[in-house]
């Protein structure tokens, strides 16, 4: 939509980020994790501003905001759009953030000029998609959905806090928290706005980028049980030790990514039990995380890594067990959607540029009931995310402003 | 000595490794830390057991426990035996407490006689040689001899505690940890009680060895730094993984310690920073242990171990930074001592198995001012150590017992 200073909101964008940076859980640096006292005061400000956009607010039964703008009707089935506000460990602020505050500013521009579309637009903020907390993946849109597995439930964060109990301490009913799912029929479609979290617009010059499909990806979590023994007296061909078995998995890991284009392979997390200077490990866990675009490159990786994890473990006599704790399919976004998109981009001046996402985002989850587009703005510093180094200018966030509230027309006229 | 039940002598030293077990920093497993409450009390238990047995009793400056039997003239030099009460993670119930327990038992004998030598004797319950609270090594061994390092004090354990703190709240002066350093010259010798730790004595059917040398050994610790990502959208071939660099050293430590008889090489912290599933790993830590009998092989290990690292990090684009934080030269036990506990071990019927030792001790520090001896009692379970699956038998108790106190007679004659 024409916007009489898009850079003026992109700057308001910005400095509504920076704020919301200062709600950590670290004061050394920017970590935020479900249902921390620097989470819920983030929900609050959020909540906080959706008010003053226009938005009428709740909180769901995961600690996730959701505001909604009605149409001209009310009752309107509703373009839903958000993004999460939980964070990896020291990350960067516009991850998740972004696809919040850009949809705020846009519901604010409408409301200021008093108008209704005939649709409803929801901003949903997710309170969880990193899951670095209880090493969940997706977690509040899925309970947005009704679909959370209530195994979690009694699982541990790294200070032995249960996620119930999390839940109880946050004052958030765990009962609750996926008993009044989203009807689907009420959804007209989900639009994410995220920051591309890699260097593909930054090279190409552009500030904005059309989706064109979400990277599968699988999660496993390894344990490897080896023997434990002392440093000085177990000779070198006597040991089983499990953590020369993972080092040696971790360079397998890496090397069976490096072999197919488009494949990525992450050793993110890496543990050894009552590790000490002195003491052979003997017992080490570490997660695998592989993606590609392609479902069967995917899991043909799956496959093999699996293998040399055990033929790995065999030659050392150690044991190895891998469970796959997450995994999500490759996911397409909506043809029609996309169009919509690359309009609302074309009438802000930025030529249409249509790419993959490697990251996985909420849309994933939603993508299961509705139709689903994502909104790319350009990722400074490289390219760098998931990283303090992150970062956006102001002009593309008002941009993508301008292109969200151009979609969100064009859907009424053309998609609704 | 001629003891009227060597086995039951036994059979009270392996009670009261079980009663010390219970003396833990966790419920579930044995682990006992420098300073804790479960040290503490441990502390307050083998002084006790050593007022039983006769001994004269005061805590020195770093929590260690002192017991003196004198000799028939009062003030005379001493015979020290002694060995550590402090425990790795999930250890060994006998690593260190034997040491204690076999002196005290052998003083209890003469006590119950008494009987004086010529020399005192004393039995020195070290606080801390494993270092698993604050990674430190031979602390208290060395603090006992005025060689306290006070860059130590403002060192933090895996909770944020600093170390003169813990020694605050322990109760103890953190000025006064060396200032009361032992006088050598009134050191007539050193012996050492020990678990093997390894498997030997028990390959060779025998109760006790008599130890000639003691492995040296350098400690590293290693800091990767690459650059953090988010594992779907980087490239492999724009990564600086740390912890994929750090798993191909951890390789190369591996095989390296491998190419030569005789080297050992561990691995046995490894930590990510901030590790979460779905982030490259911008920085890893890690210890780096090796240990040779030979000083020239171990710091030939030590080099080409640094000059691995150093071309892993440069061919990969990441930093590396490797710090000495360990080393204790390999240290050779003294022949005349060695012969008086040879002769001591064959008065029990034993034959005589000269054995070096992979595994350091306080007996190295102390080495470096007076003379030591080492006598090594067969470890069970295939020589397992550092895990709670480490054991002895009382009749081999009974007989370090007999063995340590006919080394106490024979060198009041021959060797004084």
């Amino acid at each position: 939509m024409t916007l009489s200073d898009s850079t003026a909101l992109g700057r308001t964008i910005l400095e509504r980020a920076d704020e919301l940076a200062r709600f950590s859980d670290s004061p050394d640096h920017y970590t935020r994790t479900w249902l921390t006292p620097a989470h819920r005061a983030a929900a609050g400000r959020i909540a906080g501003w959706m008010r003053e956009a226009g938005l009428e607010v709740r909180t769901d039964g995961a600690g996730s905001v959701i505001g909604r703008y009605e149409g001209a009707k009310p009752g309107a089935k509703a373009v839903v759009t958000g993004s999460h506000f939980d964070s990896v460990r020291n990350g960067g602020r516009y991850d998740g953030v972004l696809g919040i505050l850009v949809p705020i500013a846009c519901v604010a521009e409408l409301s200021r000029r008093g108008e209704r579309l005939a649709h409803a637009i929801e901003v949903v903020a997710f309170s969880d998609e990193e899951g670095a907390r209880y090493q969940t993946s997706f977690l509040a849109s899925r309970a947005w959905l009704g679909r959370f597995d209530t195994a979690l439930l009694g699982r541990k964060d790294a200070d032995g806090i249960r996620f119930d109990e999390a839940m109880r301490e946050a004052g958030v009913d765990p009962a609750a928290i996926a008993a009044h799912p989203r009807d689907p029929a009420t959804i007209a479609a989900y639009l994410e706005v995220h920051i591309e979290q890699g260097p593909v617009l930054l090279d190409a010059g552009l500030a904005l980028g059309v989706v064109t499909a979400i990277a599968g990806g699988t999660r496993h979590k390894v344990r490897v049980l080896g023997e434990a023994g002392h440093a000085g007296t177990v000779p070198m061909a006597m040991r089983h030790d499990a953590l020369a078995a993972a080092a040696e998995m971790v360079s397998a890991v890496e090397a069976r990514a490096k072999a197919t284009a488009g494949l990525v392979g992450t050793v993110g997390l890496l543990e050894v039990k009552d590790g000490t200077g002195n003491v052979i490990p003997g017992e080490v866990s570490f997660t695998v995380d592989l993606r590609s675009i392609d479902e069967g490159v995917k899991e043909g990786a799956v496959g093999d890594v699996l293998a040399a994890f055990d033929a790995i473990a065999a030659r050392r006599g150690v044991k190895v067990e891998a469970v796959r704790t997450h995994g999500v399919r490759a996911t397409r976004c909506s043809p029609r959607l996309q169009d919509l998109l690359a309009e609302s981009v074309a009438a802000e001046g930025v030529p249409v540029k249509r790419l993959a996402s490697g990251a996985g985002h909420d849309a994933m989850v939603v993508a299961e009931v509705a139709e689903v587009a994502m909104l790319f703005v350009r990722c400074g510093a490289g390219g760098v995310s998931h990283n303090p180094a992150e970062t956006i200018t102001a002009g593309d966030a008002g941009l993508a402003v301008a292109a969200l509230g151009g979609f969100l027309r064009r859907f009424d006229v053309q998609g609704g």
